[in-house]
């Protein structure tokens, strides 16, 4: 899909409109931008999308998950080489001072791909090549320098701390990865998983929640020994699951399945294609079909500072093809800097009693990205009505009642009745009675309500009510006595297996 | 209770050995006090926490909830009255520089309570008369001075804007209301609720959870017309709810119903009498008894600058009385003050078409503080053992498995089975098979499981296991046939009926 703007255009009016995600402190002109919030029904959509990834990855592959503090010290960020390594190409413009990130002007302005990871010097070069001028003011551009994105605090009063706020959250999972081998006795290979808040200082934050300046993440570090026979358990579940790869230097997507990718070496370990076919699976349970997604190996170039190898997990969106999820081989970098930089024994013992610092494979799961790509494959418009036809398990309500009229006190009990006992068996029901019955379809349609219940007044008689159908619009009689079931049976049809 | 600081250090002990919860950033010596992570089981019990307060009071009392960005503008604050009024007295020694917050040095030298909020002269010269000095190394101390106890940032690269980490996460629900009012068609009384992160640059953090720089709320803002006729549709359920109470000036606990609350102007309105009675059901949930906790009416003096009326939830400890909760009535402060800051209409219209700024009581709940007050509570020690009497609807796991023996696989592939199936019924199983049963059933016990399986060599044959209860260490035989029903049905007795 190529960049569509008035469909995006169309998602962003649909989420401030109900307040699916909306501008931080937008009532203050110095808000600053790359700040969203979330509203109820954006919220609830967030949550079953990190509750999904819960039970779908972390439980199923056994890992533990932890819950670190944000602000960390800037040793650690000394130690993981953040402080010096983790920085964007920026140039200013001489004339209204205003800031751009070097790579995404030329992107925007020339097209193409020009990775972060860019030397300045070649940045610089093609910018003065292209003839590029500040796209404000037309004024002239300086040269490009590295701007660090960490966001500085100090913590304590007199003679605080130098504090940041964490970039990523997986820098707590390095720090404690010794008390955590020793306290819930883990053994390799083993994943560590947070889903927790990260700040990065963006130059220019932009395209909603895509570019942010604070983010959810939903991060799992899988820890091995590099020298294990990497074995898998499991492996025989997903040996034949295609996965989509885009190979660096090529531009086809190929479908290859996990045990071609590790066989013919497409990726450097079984490990790895392992966790791929199941991050594909995941994003299929989020209601993506596999020709949606693909995993792009990204340049030398482009990878973090940290990694050695790394497959950007992409999806197909109205913004073109967006990363959701960083999957980096960041080898023993982490623990082995955290363990010189704080003395801390990182090591581990083999059956031959020779030691060694644990490996790790990264899934860093930007779960505000996931949410916008979800909301956007979802999107529906035609000439009738707006809707989201979002997979059951991830709507913020599962199913709404109605009196067909508002002003008749018999139907309004009815329906009142029936959506406190869809409330008492667990369904997220939703009541509503103001204005036209047609509105109040349109208006569950717009937030992804899979199912409508009418009560009108034939319901009184024969106890029966109208089920709608949010996607079809097909209407038909249930009776009362089995809507229960039947909401439930047309929900969990879609649900995910566990 | 008084303050038993044994007790709460073998809390603390048990804490950090199961990595229940524990310092942050703890392997670098620069980490800064006051920050917290926690572990995959301290995790857990929080999350359930959360739960429980988003189903009994959130859902129950048709709240709606939001989740904002933790970095707002300065503007926010400037309006809330936070960047002038949101301080702490504070002294500093002389000589080793160190800073104290002059109220808890008064109470833990002299003893007795010393709200905040007391004139700074008056803490100077109290400490004046009771000749204190630094607990540190016995210098003199400075005149007591205000100290903003908001953690400062900046968020863009030229000329950034000049941010703070929110101190309490009802201001965006604050902000925001104007366009929750619209898009979400509020009507009042109702309620707008939060669980998040908030920050506060505390000069002496201590007693690990409860004072932290970065914690977790879960706040409700119930917002109201303050000259409506004050009706609760559902304050029949509450009012013969006896509600613990200790009134100013009083030192005696007082069981007064929240009826009786309200209509001998304890409080002064019956919404405040009705969510009293609310909010102790819900620590009732929690695990506390009536006679563990109590609302305490505040001192105009130890009241937060933008509250009226305020009654701390507080708990008894092994640190002595604690403030789980601050209920406030924050009148209409919040939302006058961001209106006149920002120019955003937060006006509401009445029937007769006069206009009003709503009024707002704070449910302002500390998701820590809870925490280690449920595990304070739930923390028992015998010659014997050690194990948390937690709630099963708040432990980490449910039901525990363990082969009888490591070394037999018919035992431990007949336990696998069966914690396997346990998982795929829905409910948090463990396996464990490593070191000896007695030592199996002390490491659950110590996290709070209620249940454990064991299977052993008559599992075999006459297809039964042993059921193991927490607190009473009783065992007997169930069939494997109905185990699962077991568990549940003893798991469930203890659960919340919604």
């Amino acid at each position: 899909m190529a960049t569509d703007h008035s469909r995006y255009n169309n998602i962003i009016n649909l989420a401030q409109r109900r307040s699916i995600f909306y501008p931080a402190s937008e009532i203050y002109e110095s808000a600053p931008a790359g700040l969203w919030n979330y509203g109820p029904y954006g919220l609830a959509i967030r949550e079953r999308i990190v509750q999904l990834w819960r039970r779908f990855l972390v439980r199923q592959e056994g890992m533990i998950e932890v819950s670190g503090s944000e602000i960390m010290p800037e040793a650690v960020f000394r130690s993981s080489e953040h402080l010096s390594s983790f920085s964007d190409p920026m140039t200013q413009c001489r004339k209204c001072n205003s800031l751009h990130r070097a790579n995404s002007l030329l992107e925007e302005e020339v097209g193409g791909h020009y990775p972060e990871a860019m030397p300045v010097e070649k940045l610089t070069a093609l910018i003065r090549e292209n003839g590029l001028r500040c796209p404000k003011c037309k004024g002239e551009l300086s040269d490009v320098r590295r701007f660090n994105m960490m966001i500085k605090t100090e913590v304590g009063a007199a003679g605080g701390t130098n504090c940041y706020l964490r970039p990523e959250t997986c820098q707590s999972i390095f720090v404690d990865f010794a008390r955590m081998v020793k306290t819930m006795r883990l053994k390799l290979p083993c994943g560590i998983a947070q889903a927790g808040r990260a700040f990065r200082n963006e130059i220019s934050p932009r395209q909603s929640l895509i570019r942010q300046v604070e983010f959810l993440q939903m991060e799992a570090e899988i820890f091995f020994d590099p020298r294990d026979e990497d074995s898998i358990p499991n492996f025989d579940d997903v040996s034949n699951t295609k996965v989509n790869v885009l190979m660096r230097g090529s531009e086809r997507i190929e479908q290859i399945t996990a045990l071609d990718l590790w066989r013919t070496g497409v990726v450097s370990r079984r490990l790895i294609a392992y966790f791929m076919a199941r991050v594909q699976g995941l994003y299929r349970m989020y209601g993506f079909s596999d020709s949606d997604v693909r995993f792009r190996e990204a340049d030398k170039e482009e990878r973090p500072f940290y990694a050695k190898e790394t497959w950007d997990f992409e999806a197909n969106t109205s913004l073109g093809w967006i990363e959701l999820i960083a999957n980096n081989y960041r080898t023993d970098h982490d623990l082995k800097t955290h363990m010189q930089g704080s003395g801390q024994d990182m090591l581990m013992v083999r059956g031959d009693m020779s030691k060694f610092i644990p490996h790790v494979w990264e899934i860093s799961a930007g779960v505000d990205r996931t949410f916008f790509a979800i909301l956007d494959k979802a999107f529906c418009r035609d000439d009738k009505r707006t809707y989201l036809r979002l997979m059951p398990r991830l709507t913020p309500i599962d199913v709404a009642v109605f009196p067909l009229l508002s002003n008749k006190n018999e139907l309004k009990e009815r329906a009142r009745a029936l959506y406190k006992s869809l409330l008492d068996h667990g369904l997220e029901a939703f009541y509503d009675e103001s204005g036209s019955i047609g509105r109040r379809y349109a208006r569950v349609d717009e937030i992804g309500c899979p199912l409508a219940i009418t009560v009108d007044f034939e319901s009184l008689e024969k106890k029966d009510v109208t089920l709608r159908e949010r996607d079809s619009t097909r209407q038909e009689r249930v009776s009362i006595e089995r809507i229960d079931e039947e909401v439930r049976s047309r929900l969990w049809a879609c649900r995910p297996p566990t």
